[in-house]
């Protein structure tokens, strides 16, 4: 990520507080937010300042630290009862992302286990902390190697909302392949989603592109139809915020119609994830929980109230790509195709 | 459309000048315009002041005769030359519609075919607007009445841009059957794309039926495939611009991926226009010329500048479904379903 200053997620220098860059006032202004209190980071988290599934996962990891620090706790025991309930209350800032509550189990587990007096234990937690965050960043380089694999030079790429560095550490998921191939030399057209309706695509995708020197162009959600017919896109990349065992995929909002679009047009869709992304507890995509988000973030967007105050708003943030339209998951241990209940499972044999 | 005050385009009550809403305005201001000259009208198409493609088509034709009124001709020759070149002029402010230049060629023809002197030519002229005005009327009530056999109380209606009355006049094509339902007692459920950029589901489309008592629920484009996973949309309901003969259809942009998603979901995908948006010139999709539009709409919508200024965005108005993907198109003369070779070339027998 050397188009931007330092991760978009780490530690401070005293570590006592997270830092963040403030994703919802990208590109405009480049906030760095110092979170020392659980509350802020539940804000945060819920109010999408950090934003992305393995980002949110590196939040989560520091906070459990930063907070443990704070507890001055004077035995194991209520180190333990007091970080398990921090984490309960953390977890429930956003239901969809899987990475969330893995790694606050992590965290809460790797104390549970932990052996030592308080001191000690309060390094091991910063140490997993620090071992969620490196993993990351190991983990978004070889989904960037698997991706590379999977286009050639010249093509032209769709993508949706936000899976780059500002969503994990470094290269990203979705957008890794494209970030390691500009290194590389290779020469991508990619066209990006606006994503309403907070626009992550827009803010976020694009500036990271254009900032790393990639040709990028803006579209809006409703036209990736028209790119398709008119044979612009040779495959499309999106993130995601979960996978079931069957390979349905739960993220944002309008990934199934990109797939559908991408299926009727005989254009590839890769999903491209961290494997800690893949939920094994959850058979398929229909008991994945859709977070339902406030109409308003609908109708408070534009400049003039362009939208009448009293009208109803649905505004589901998620929604779940069935595996029939997936032609690949591209996580860090390799390429998992269909059928995905034995592609996904042999990852964790 | 008694819930505006008028229609949405008429003529001055001293004839001197065309009265329309400003379209951009709504819903935050209901705001009236009266054109007077060539260049404002030219403006007013261009710019979507006025919108839709039968409303576009009843301005041209008030336009004609109010201009041709202001040039004093002393001749029919002269009038028919100047009034050419205003059609030609105006004709080209927007180039997918074909209303626009089958009102400007009925006006012209009208004028070319018809006897006496210039006071009686531009009576013939006026005669002419009205004609097209209440043939509008009377067809878009004809529209309606179809439309309402493909439906039944309790569907839930899924609509992309705006067709409704401020389009068109009174009842509009693909909202008309909704507004007529609603007279007659059905309870539809009806979800509004916002119709990115421009917004017109959102201010307009959400506006209309709301005023009209009808249940509505706006949501951004990219969540149409959500609303049809859940089961929630029984029929796709969309107005259009020009259908070619064989019925490939171009309408707003993201009408394409409407139809994409409606195929696969199994939802009955219908196209709403009068008779005269069909062009039997044009033997299929690719002969539609597609009006791309300046990206600095897509840029410039939101409260805060969202998305760098340097970002390249892409802005095509209209996309074309092809007629595989539509399951009827209703007319004022009638429904036609596939094969539509034959079922539209029916219409003109």
């Amino acid at each position: 990520m050397e188009y931007l200053d330092t991760d978009s997620v780490r530690l401070s220098n005293d570590e006592n507080s997270v830092i963040i860059i403030d994703q919802t006032k990208l590109p405009s202004e480049t906030v760095y937010l110092s979170l020392n209190t659980a509350e802020e980071i539940f804000d945060a988290i819920k109010l999408l300042k950090v934003r992305g599934a393995p980002a949110i996962g590196i939040c989560a990891g520091y906070a459990v630290y930063v907070l443990a620090k704070q507890m001055r706790a004077n035995s194991k025991d209520e180190l333990v009862s007091r970080v398990q309930k921090i984490a309960e209350y953390l977890g429930s800032s956003r239901p969809t992302a899987v990475n969330l509550n893995a790694a606050l189990s992590r965290m809460t587990n790797t104390l549970c286990n932990a052996q030592g007096n308080v001191c000690e234990l309060l390094e091991i937690l910063k140490a997993e902390a620090v071992a969620i965050h490196e993993e990351d960043i190991a983990m978004c380089r070889r989904i960037a190697k698997y991706g590379l694999t999977l286009v050639k030079s010249g093509d032209g790429i769709l993508t949706h909302c936000n899976a780059g560095a500002l969503a994990t550490s470094r290269y990203g998921t979705g957008l890794g392949a494209l970030l390691l191939g500009k290194e590389k030399g290779y020469d991508f057209k990619v066209y990006v989603d606006e994503t309403r309706p907070l626009l992550q695509g827009a803010r976020l995708t694009a500036f990271e592109l254009d900032r790393a020197g990639i040709d990028v162009t803006l579209v809006c959600d409703n036209m990736a139809g028209y790119l398709m017919s008119k044979g612009y896109i040779n495959a499309v990349f999106v993130g995601c915020d979960r996978v079931a065992v069957n390979g349905d995929t739960a993220n944002k909002i309008g990934t199934l119609s990109a797939a559908v679009l991408a299926k009727h047009f005989c254009v590839p869709f890769y999903v491209f994830c961290p494997s800690t992304t893949i939920d094994y507890s959850i058979p398929d995509g229909n008991a994945i929980p859709i977070e339902m988000r406030n109409g308003e973030e609908i109708r408070s967007m534009f400049c003039k109230r362009s939208i009448a105050p009293d009208v109803k708003c649905l505004n589901p943030a998620f929604d779940v790509t069935p595996a029939e339209l997936i032609t690949a998951i591209v996580t860090d241990r390799g390429i998992c195709r269909p059928p995905y209940t034995a592609s996904l499972s042999s990852l964790i044999c």
